[in-house]
Formats: C-alpha cells, structure tokens, sequence
C-alpha cells in the first residue's frame, strides 16, 4: 500500500547497509523503521537473504507484532521491536545483528568498559549488558520478553533510551537503536567498532584504566552537548 | 554425459562460493553434491584453482570412491566424502576447508563450546572436535579412515548426523554436510562464524559459561522444532 | 577561491584515502594540508561523510583556528591542526585517525615498542603515547591544548617532530604528520600496520624483545641517512 | 633487451601478486625472478608503489648484485635475493614481505611449530626463525648477510632449500622461494595462513601438541611424496 512506501524504503535502504558494512552474514540481523502517525513499523521478512531483498518485500507490523500489510513472514525477533517502539516513544528506527565483536562481549557477559573518545563520542556510559533471561521468560513470549529485558536492564542502570542508543542482551547479541533506521545502523557500526577496541585495549593492557570523566564529559558534549560543536 | 550436468552444476556453484565467503585460499577445500538414485557424486578436481574451474570439470565418483565419469583426477579427500554420502543416506552436500579459525580450533583438539545463540540457532550442543586418528588408522587408507574416524565421533557423543551437520578433525579441519551442497557450505560460513566468536568470547572472559539450555532449547527450536517460526 | 584550490585539492585527496586504506569508518578521522606561504591549511569539514566530500568543501583556515575560506564548519579538531602548524614550520601535512589498533595502544596509555624493522624502517624509538590530559586542560580550549600536549610529549621525551611523524594521544587516538598531506596518510597507515604487528607479538611471544640497536640504526639509515639508498 | 623480457613479465605478475593477497600495503615487499642460462634475475625496483610497476620496469640484476638492465635502481633486498640464487642452484624465484602474521612471529623470535595437517602439507618441520644477526654481520654489506644468515639458520637445522621453501628472519619478517616466482608468492601466501592458525592455536589452547609424525609424514607425502595423488 502507498502510505508505507516510505518505511519500506527506509527499513530497505537501512537493511542493505548491515552487509555492506560487514555487520551481517546471510540473514543475521534485521533492520526496522517505524511511522509514528500510523502507529506500524516495517521490518525485514523472515530468513529473506539480503541480495534477494525489495522494498516491496518489507513488512508492515503494529505494536502488538500484528502484521498488517505484507506477503511475507516478518523477522522472528520482530515482537521485541514492536515492544520498543511501544515504551519508546523518540525512537525510529531499531538494529538487531550478530556482529562479531559486539556478540562476543555479550557472549562474555560483560559491559564494555569505557575505555577511550572512540566511546565516549556516543556513549557517556559503559555499554550494559543485560543479564540472561530468567528460564520462565524464555519459556514464555521469548522475543517478546527480550523486549522487558532490554527495558528492564536499562531502568537498572539508571539510564534512559535517549541516553544510550546500544545494549548487549547477554549469550545473544546486540540490539542498537536511534532516531532514524540509518542512525540505528549507524550506532551498529559504532558498537562494533568501540567492541573490537575495547577487546584490544585489554589485550595490550590487563589494567587499562577507563577514561577520565573529564574527557567522558568533553567529547560527548562537543558532539551532542548544547554547545556542541561537531557536524555541520 | 547430460545425466550428471545437475550435480556438475550444484557442485561447481558450492564450490565457488568458498573463496566468495573467504573460506579457502587457493586450493585449500572442496564441496561435493550428491545423486542418490544415480548413486554418485560430483566433486572438485584435485588441485584445480577456483578461477579455472567449471562445471564440466566436476569429476563424477560413486560411493566406493571410483571415478565414473570426467577427464580430472578427483579431490585427494574424495574418499572422505564417499564414505560419508554411503553411511549417511540423507545427506546431499559434503564441505572440506581449512577456514582460518574452525581449524585453529581443530588445530588445538578442542571441542567449541556452545557460548550464545548464533551457535544454539545452529546446533543445540558444543561442536564436537574427533581426536587425531591412531597411526594405523593414518598408514592404512587416510582419507577413508577420516570418514570412520567422523562417523565415529558423533556415535560416542550420541549424536546423529541429522542433529550436528559440522564437525572438526583433530590436527586437521573442519567437514561440514546438509541436505544439499549449498546448505552444506552455509554450514561451513556459519561454523566459521561461531569458531571466531568463541575464540573472541574466552578472550574476553576466560570464565564465560556456557548458553543456558533453556535458550539452547528455545533458539534451536524456534528455527527447527516442529512450531518454528523463522524464515518463509 | 583559486587561490587555495591546490591544498583543497591535496587535502580531499588525502582525506579520501582514510577510508581506501580502512583506518575510519563514517567521519572518524581528517587531513589537512597547509600553504605556509599564505599561512593557511586547507581541512575536511566537520561531520560530513567522505563519499560527499569534493575539493571545494575543504574548508580554509589560518594558525589561530580562524576559517578564512568555505562554505562549512571545519572539522572539530581544527585546533590542534592549527597550533601543530604554527608551532611546526617544515610539516606539510596532518592527518587524525581512530584507526582500530593504533586507537587500542592509545587506550591502553603504552607506547609501542619497537619490534622490528617494519618498526625501524620509519622511527628509531617506541612510538610515544602522550598521557592523558589534565583535567584543567579537558575543560579550557581542548583540541588547543590537544596539541601542546603533544608538543610537550615530544619534548619529555627528547624527541623533534621530524624525527618522528606520529603519536598516540592517551586515551584517544593516533596523530601523524610529515610533509605533505600524503605522507602523513602514508605514516598513518604505517602506524595502523605496526601497531597491530606489536599487539601479536606480544601476544606470541610475552618476553618478546626490543629491536637491538645496530638493526634500529641500519634499518632506518638504509631508508633516511645521508647515505640511504632505498627508493628512487 | 628482449632477451629479459620473460623474467620481466614473471617478476612484474608475481609482485602485483602481492598486494592481490593482501600480503603488502605500499611497497613492503618485492618478489624476482631468475634465468639461470643467462645468469641475472629481474626484481622490483625500490620504492615505487606496486599500481606503478610495469615489466619493463622490472631491473636486470646479476648474481654479484650489479645491476645489468633498467633504468631504475633495483630494491634495497636485492643483495639477499642474489646471494641466494648464487648457491641455490634450483630456485626459480625469491618472495621478501612484511606481512602481518609472519612477521609478528618474526618479532617474536620463535619457530612456528607445525600444529596442524595445513602446515604439513607443505612442511614437515617448524617453520625457522633465523636469529638475529650479529652487530658485525649488520655493519657490514647487511642485505648479503642477511642471505648467510638464511643458508646458516637451514644448515644449522639440517634441511635443506628443497626441503623447506619459507624462513623467517628475526625481528625482520619472512623470505620465501620456490621453482618459480609464482610458487614463492604462494609460499608466501600460505606461509601468512600458516602463521595466523598457529597464533590463534596457541591463543585457544596454550597446550596445543605439535602434530603427530605419522600425520605430518602423511600429509607431505600424499601432495609431495613418491606416490604423492594430489593436484592433477
């Protein structure tokens, strides 16, 4: 249908982007991108491989996971999307993949430490890792409870989604998120970016030190701070 | 002859697709499409750069490793694959590389642990490493050997080859299968994957544990059980 | 103007090598180019993508930070170009990078030792890592003060900013120069290739030792003494 | 001269290899190529880039060093490259990279011990690592030494240039030869592949055993032996 033109395009254009910047191998992630007005997203069809994707192809959900315009099965992870747009309410656009670095760290249940400006130019916090999930949640609405869970981590550490726009979901992987799907891939990028530095950074040294609140608070306000002097 | 041209074809594309994936250099795999009712398979000449193959030069073998058709010497594994295609009769594609961090893995005799659900949606248990073979095993016939010694492995872990479709031989690499050769080389791209992402994973905490066997359970199933709802 | 169109041209040149030779993603990193007798230097814009940057975006900016030509806002470490210039009078060309290994031994606060003759065959010491910023620093001009501490890092360390082209910033990421834009990018790339050679060799070998100095010297006199006789 | 026009073409094709397999970046490297009825080989000259080269390019050299054809000079390695096709009297081709993995083990000054079946399809022993030279050895003609310190390190194992085709140089990076140009530039190849599977074995289990003997023996033997059956 005509009206969904535009998020069809967008999730599209933003779901072409995860291979091309090495974030996904065959079907390993999904793009979303939502229009607020009439209250549906849409998102990647189920198992689809990217070269054979279409606008035309994407599909149209609601925020309860009802599919309402569309031939093909949406992505499986689909119902946690449909959760965070709903409690989410500035955002527009949301990224699942299985990147290697940033999958690893989830793996490896940790936060990724704050460990230099790569970071701290997007994030003035280590990135959380959520806990794995309670065997009742899996057992239950599983995608849908990873969901709660990213909300819960969240409220946990005292953070909000507009501070933060990545998580780890711990023994899975992460689910990035952002104003727009193309800013969503963006903080993909990032994420896996600061993941493989940081992996690095204790490698070479065991006792790193995290960055300075100084420098935390420096080069996030120079890029997003009210006197924010970065872009155009 | 016209009879074979469909396995030559399958075979030849599966081939292709190892350099295509960065799983091999060179000369260093092979893939292999089978013809149950024929009862024959098509494999990689020996030695033959990709860029120089085609269809036509898929050499056509049978289950005892006899040559039944094409002008080239068959892969020195073939024998390997023979075994495999006569014990395992619903198997259609067989996949031999050396890809860098499955076989640094083989390389250390260790089995990769389950650590996330990249793995889990793949396989619902660590990814089984054969011990190296006896020597008398080694002396005798290798490449024949290699398939008892495959088939072996899976027996004492109880496990069927219609559950795990990818393993690793000890010193040596990995073999992967599936119901078709293509699917067989996806296997071997996603055995690469997880290798990769378990290495990183114990760099990063040398106490990660092991994926829960709910979310075992729960990724493997939404994927493959009897009410999964991934893909078309 | 016409008048600065050969440091536009050198700078996006240059600029656009950043992401050929894979040390940025995104926007995370610029080159400038400097005419020293017009006492201007020529510098990517702030936040714009490198596959929209053209010549004429190049935005023109004198010692003191001030833009004196273009239509966009310069890049947000315009200021430590500036004062590296001012201060530097023989260097050409800067480039800033948050190339992924470079960026892990700056997170790490180590210089990289040298290992080797990769290492020699362009500096004849570790590589320095400046110490992190006071915090009175951070909060006054902090790009400005980016570049006293590195001035002041080569000082400490007894060393001229023509016998070494490159630096790693604690807790940030690596500075290179030389003398042209075109150097500096080469030296960035030699840094990127050299730290990632010191990470693995101390991960195979944890005693690994330093270059003995008869092959520092040789190496690096083949190469830039008065009697080298590398190159044409 | 026409009459050097075939070396030309096989030295200039297997130095464009180089940078093809991700074996170099700038001019790290340089492969040549010998006609041992004429007694000169041709090489790469020193210094220019490899998207520069062209077989005409290429500089006539004989077993002394001394430069018989070209106009330009030939590179700083060459010294090496002629000591070692002046007393091996078999070798069609010389390959010297820096490449990553081969060289961080030549940093680390250790063998890489044969770990697995890809080692041993080309090597039955650890691959060398030559020791550091003396301080005399590199005051004096250091490139002509560095070619007896690569004949010493294999007469000081017991192998000789047929047995084994690559070496490293301590804290200096890798050599390798073959029957022709192309052949060392694989070596080469293999040699980086090889190299990266031992540093990730040891990474993944720092008790990783060096491969069983009758594997090694079997391995070499069936791609190299009398009744070898790989390859067509």
């Amino acid at each position: 249908m005509q009206q969904y033109q535009h998020i069809r395009q967008a999730a599209y254009e933003a779901n072409m982007q995860l291979p091309a910047l090495g974030l996904v191998i065959f079907t390993f992630g999904n793009v979303s991108a939502v229009d607020r007005q009439l209250g549906v997203f849409a998102i990647k069809p189920s198992g689809v491989p990217y070269a054979e994707l279409s606008p035309d192809k994407m599909v149209i959900v609601d925020f309860d996971g009802k599919t309402v315009d569309g031939r093909l099965r949406p992505s499986s992870d689909t119902l946690t999307h449909a959760v965070l747009y709903k409690h989410w309410e500035h955002i527009g656009g949301i990224v699942h993949t299985h990147s290697t670095y940033a999958t690893a760290w989830a793996q490896s249940q940790r936060d990724i430490p704050i460990y230099g400006t790569t970071h701290a130019d997007h994030n003035t916090v280590d990135i959380p890792c959520a806990s794995p999930m309670s065997d009742a949640m899996i057992a239950g609405d599983y995608e849908y409870q990873t969901g709660f869970q990213i909300m819960d981590t969240l409220r946990e550490r005292g953070l909000t989604y507009e501070e933060i726009e990545m998580i780890l979901v711990g023994n899975h992987a992460p689910f990035t998120w952002g104003k727009t799907a193309a800013k969503a891939v963006y903080n993909s990028a990032v994420l896996e970016s600061v993941a493989q530095m940081a992996y690095l950074t204790e490698s070479i040294n065991s006792n790193a030190p995290r960055l300075k609140d100084a420098l935390i608070k420096k080069h996030f306000e120079r890029k997003h701070g009210p006197n924010s002097y970065y872009g155009q």
